[in-house]
């Protein structure tokens, strides 16, 4: 995170930013997707529940705590909101949090259990990967709309793997995450690209 | 539908914005695809006959009855508006019907009788549905240049059926709608998703 | 053609609005691809040699008679320029044609000596066709650098068989035509969208 | 090269319009990717390290002389910067020089250690041909992180072929070249077309 807390303007133009090139690759169908941004120790911003991730404006975000409870408004937070909070209670360090549904993460995370990546120079974007010559497990969940059942078992599985570069649950989507929106922006896309090789490498077969 | 009536206006714009998308996505090639939208129990805005759904003005868009009907102009309306009289025939809380070719329906609807999507998060975008542990058949029609007797057809599927999420002619395209354009254009956004990924996954078999 | 003749600025807008869509599709990489339309019964507007199709400007495009010699300029006309003249001498009601590259229609070319297109609503496009019930033969050609030599193949073909709704050059790319650069643009459209579900359809058999 | 030297303002423009282009295919995810172009005989402008290549902006380029030290700036420069270098060096007609990761070059490059070409019209874009009836082969090399050392050996290569197209970094992506950057985004295009197809036409086998 910048050294001067960032604010909901700039928060808001990066996450705005970001659903729109993930809009455009067609990662978030519908109102499939949901994002979040840091602002403080204890509160995050966080799109509000049943928009376009592709379309967002300022008015599509709220205040949240770090339990996910809604702050200065009646608006509801996105259905899964608990999964953004796993995260940065998680991690003090993480300042952003990102969710896409693709092709590709929908379709490898009905057939793997975790999904395996090797060899891709685009692993050096992951956290702690200094070259290609690499092998990343990305941990695939089973579905489940209790949502803070799900967020209990992200969050067990994370303790006991630190390292864990980001996450898909089962025929829905990723989560990705970084320091910065920047930086979980860019890991999507980094994922998302090497998901799409794999997807790929698998009709070679 | 929203509690006062949408304008022409209004919805001329939100069908311009749907079609833009589709245009972006390879879902309207050439002429094909065509939308509407309700103006009132008895009135539908719908698209002219002939032009391209990604680059539509103001001036495309013609008002006829729900007999499909051009109410004040000469100008023909699209071929098939006889399918989405159908649709607002049939039930009164439809505002928004959307057609759509892609690459995806095309080709599953030449396969296939009907289309099984299960275990999508993105079904809870389909009427009724609250999860993605459902199973949700899309029907699939076979083509008829007789609009009058593919609507007949299409009819007596969803008086039977009511839970029809949408369905698609064979080699030719889907049909989704919804109380809105917005719900129509998400619902025309989910079903393609899961299309993509269908069609993708009888590639790894 | 429109009853007045079109100009050289409205023809070029044309033009160039069908490079922007090609571009976006992927269909002219590359300085690929060239388009013309018709100015008068013996003068067409067609695009400069080496040029980018995606980034057209007015300066992009030269007058050449059917012959295709540039008149009233130095500058040298698209390669393959007779392509266009055998498409203007062979039928009068031809105004405008579009040469694309595309994936689907150059993999399709070097495995198949004609593209059989059935069943697609898409079909109604293509001239003379009023039903997705019929059959379509698109020609591939040998490519061959001597252009004058393809157009005489290309000519003797269309001689024969007046209804060649388009022809693909193996390895190389589409031309489709149409009695307005509009028709054309969505001809190629049309063309292009079932030569990718003819292309996909092959990997699920 | 034109006669006057190109500025870095009009280098700058030609470099950032490549990465638009190149982030609409999803050719530049992540930071991946670097380009640069010729400023003098001693000279190069390169981008940054660490900067999303999509979105580049005039500040995210510097000047290097062509052992790779930045000049007059104490930002890094591109972590391949030594691969930009070789090319220069190499051949002064070289003056702009592009790398960009595509699923097609990922996907071949961790398969074959060459790729081969034959029979495109596109083939004509890449240095030296004159007809699609040709066959040209586009080196592999295995990937690296020591920059140096990986230079070294495409120095090698290229002295032994001079006429090498293009080359491949397995897993990583490819860099092209020509005369202006507009020359090798032309290049990019051409092979990256080549590749996708040859992507696709191994899944038909």
């Amino acid at each position: 995170m910048t050294e001067t807390a960032p604010t909901v303007p700039e928060l808001s133009r990066a996450l705005i930013g970001a659903g729109q090139l993930f809009h455009a690759r067609g990662w978030v169908p519908a109102t499939g997707g949901n994002f979040s941004a840091r602002l403080s120790p204890e509160r995050m911003l966080i799109t509000a529940s049943g928009c376009h991730k592709g379309e967002l404006t300022e008015a599509d975000f709220l205040v949240a705590d770090l339990e996910g409870q809604p702050i200065g408004t009646c608006r509801k937070a996105s259905y899964e909101t608990l999964l953004h909070c796993q995260l940065y209670q998680h991690d003090p360090a993480i300042g952003g949090a990102l969710h896409t549904h693709s092709v590709a993460n929908t379709l490898l995370s009905r057939r793997y259990e975790r999904i395996r990546l090797a060899g891709y120079e685009l692993l050096k974007l992951l956290p702690g990967i200094k070259t290609h010559d690499a092998v990343v497990e990305v941990p695939v969940f089973e579905n489940d709309q209790d949502i803070a059942r799900l967020a209990a078992r992200v969050d067990a599985h994370m303790k006991q793997d630190p390292a864990t570069p980001g996450y898909v649950i089962a025929g829905h989507g990723l989560y990705a995450w970084g320091a910065t929106v920047a930086e979980a922006r860019w890991r999507v896309e980094a994922l998302e690209f090497m998901f799409e090789c794999e997807l790929r490498s698998q009709l070679l077969k």
